[in-house]
């Protein structure tokens, strides 16, 4: 299987936040804009692997301030690393004030999607290459959050992540 | 008001076709796709005049064949000219089969918006400034449409429409 | 095949303007409004040839005075006439103000549609029988509309559209 | 107030039974169908007396053989009886068979809307005149079920109902 | 069959009144709460004989004061009896106030519901066992609403409905 | 402030998978499931606090094998621990075959929500008192995951956080 370049993999997504989206305040719900992510990163991955994708998991998403009724939220997304049959999804949250126009990072969020047959079995995928500066960073990054996940889950000791040691120094 | 480069008006989302959006034969509801083309013309919009900007018309729609339960559908926009108050959005219509994940054009869409103050009443936007070929041939047809739109309304008699005469001759 | 009545071809339905179709101004989404005018059209389309039906296009829908939350949105369809396998449906928009009642028309869409055999392959539908005035009207418009469509596709010469001929003269 | 005539009250919807609605068979979800009536009933309730209206209560709706996608579901509404600020709305829905085209009633609902000022306070309604031997009997029936409802509430006699006595007799 | 317990029946979901669920006064719709409630009831309805189970009917549900914006509804399921192959549920809805959290009873509403097999016919269910008083009174409640449905429908003759008679004497 | 018992905050909501909920293989959407507890999430966190909550960041959430069509999601949330303006609150998911009734726990998500005033800021919450071995269990857990969120967000060293010592040694 040919490896893919990074780039190949970028997708995207704006909306306008609606009164359907709302929470009580008036603001974009956090569950509406997980949804979203969801979306937008299972494209990402299919682009990647061309093979129906499902999600594995969610990495931690911390919601900045309030994303306000009318302002357009645009999500962009590459895979970061391809593992046996999954892909890391890293993606950027932009914010435009309606009122302004000014345009405003709002978080990051990884999701891990699987590549699934017809009857919903993992299949292998392609590697990943990294070109650019950030998506090396976001290679090698990758590689210590899944050694991360696997020490937290029990599945993999710390002395076996040599990648994690500078974080515990 | 300085006029806006047509490049710094683009928009784009692109969707999984999902179970919620097809119709009875598993296939995209032409509602839904003419529903998610309002959002992205929107953003489009707003990114020329940056203010709040609703709906003045939608111009031809022609599906082409059926879009798929799983396909992703990916939506360009880009503002081809702007009139007094009003923007016309020019939008290519995307398909990636779900299975080959093969990219094929669907059609194209042409919406028109106005912006309007907080009360709704139209407010004047900035001039368009095409520059590549692609956007100056749009930028030529949007005059050519909103003269034919005239005629057909009644407010302009073919005469005063110079740059349909090629048309009908 | 036996023709069919245009007036067998009524279809209708009602809405109430909920925040869950309301912009960021508090009025019914252009969107929506597409979306429901293609469930109405559909239904219409179907009483006509009593087969599936999907969406072949949309022509000009012009928005008029922003719809309030709260309004009631009356839909009313029939088909003006049919073609091979294609219908026109000309569709009437009324708007009864949700504090006073007072009933006004607010626009008037056009939308086409084909019926399709259990794998999507157009199949022939009836012909279309106009009985009143306003049926007879606008059945010989969606003649009209058909040529200026096939014209503005470059697949017919206007020499070949005598009925245009009055429009540009 | 002056009394409005049953005919006026008249409201009706049809919609398209899609992937969206159904359960777990592929049928319409009873939910759905509840969501839909209690739209049209607030219409009609509406066209009697021109205020905003709120759900009062939902009297006994029976549910008969599976509706299925693709079918098109119309929904047939008329006050049956006003009282002091509350009306009683009767609808019948009908079911098109999406293959065959074939229409077969499929239940009647009854539901209770309650007109409110804008802080949410019962306000008064005109009567209701009915005028077809169906309206009038509707209207007759419309207050015998009140009468049980007041009854089962343990707030009326039966004594005190002397149009319910041919029931138990 | 064996018998099922009342208790193995019970099911609840709590729902925050979002903007999407709400009438133009900003408060729940009814036929938002009817959707919730056929859910909530089908899920008890499943949970005593572990079959598919599809809405019968809705008995008489009463809205009392308004739900509004934000606020916590939460539904409380439980089979009160089955007969043959349905299943009777009674709901008792639930609301805290968002601000300050005080919860007070709603309504209570009854729905039944039939269990069938897979093209929809329907099957025979276990019997229930109340055990509570609650339980108790409310199965033999349950049966007194049989019979009135079936005197009002004109298939039982008041006098084979014992049950029924101290209600009207 | 009082202390609020962890007991006192449990929440929790049965749903079943409708098609509207599916992807493209017929099975649970990731999204939909996020969004489901983001709710269910916010209302225990409510209980704890009786203010409006707002979704802070979501924790690793691992789905496990698919959840079909028709089954039943039930979702449990308690707050786990309280810090100055957040909660953050543990939820098992547990998954209702709909052929067999056979229930089996799916998996476990943590978010955190803030409590914020009317126009958005954060105020302080009440502490909360664990009593349960479980409780316990998940209040210590809590802890910890906050500080290796400070330590992966750079905002705290290692050395800072003697919980985690276990973890790396």
């Amino acid at each position: 299987m040919k490896a893919t370049q990074a780039s190949k993999t970028f997708a995207s997504a704006s909306h306008i936040v609606l009164p359907n989206n709302t929470n009580t305040l008036g603001n974009l719900m956090g569950g509406q804009l997980l949804n979203w992510l969801d979306v937008v990163g299972a494209i990402s991955a299919h682009r990647h692997c061309r093979r129906v994708v499902v999600t594995a998991s969610v990495g931690k998403v911390a919601f900045q301030k309030a994303i306000r009724l009318g302002d357009i939220v645009t999500i962009e997304a590459k895979v970061s690393r391809a593992f046996t049959s999954s892909m890391e999804v890293v993606m950027d949250v932009w914010v435009e004030d309606h009122m302004t126009g000014a345009r405003t990072m709002h978080n990051e969020a990884i999701y891990t999607f699987v590549a699934v047959d017809q009857i919903g079995r993992p299949i292998e995928v392609p590697a990943l290459t990294p070109e650019t500066d950030d998506e090396k960073d976001r290679f090698d990054a990758a590689l210590r959050r899944r050694q991360l996940n696997l020490i937290m889950a029990g599945k993999l000791k710390p002395s076996e992540a040599p990648e994690l040691k500078s974080l515990f120094e």
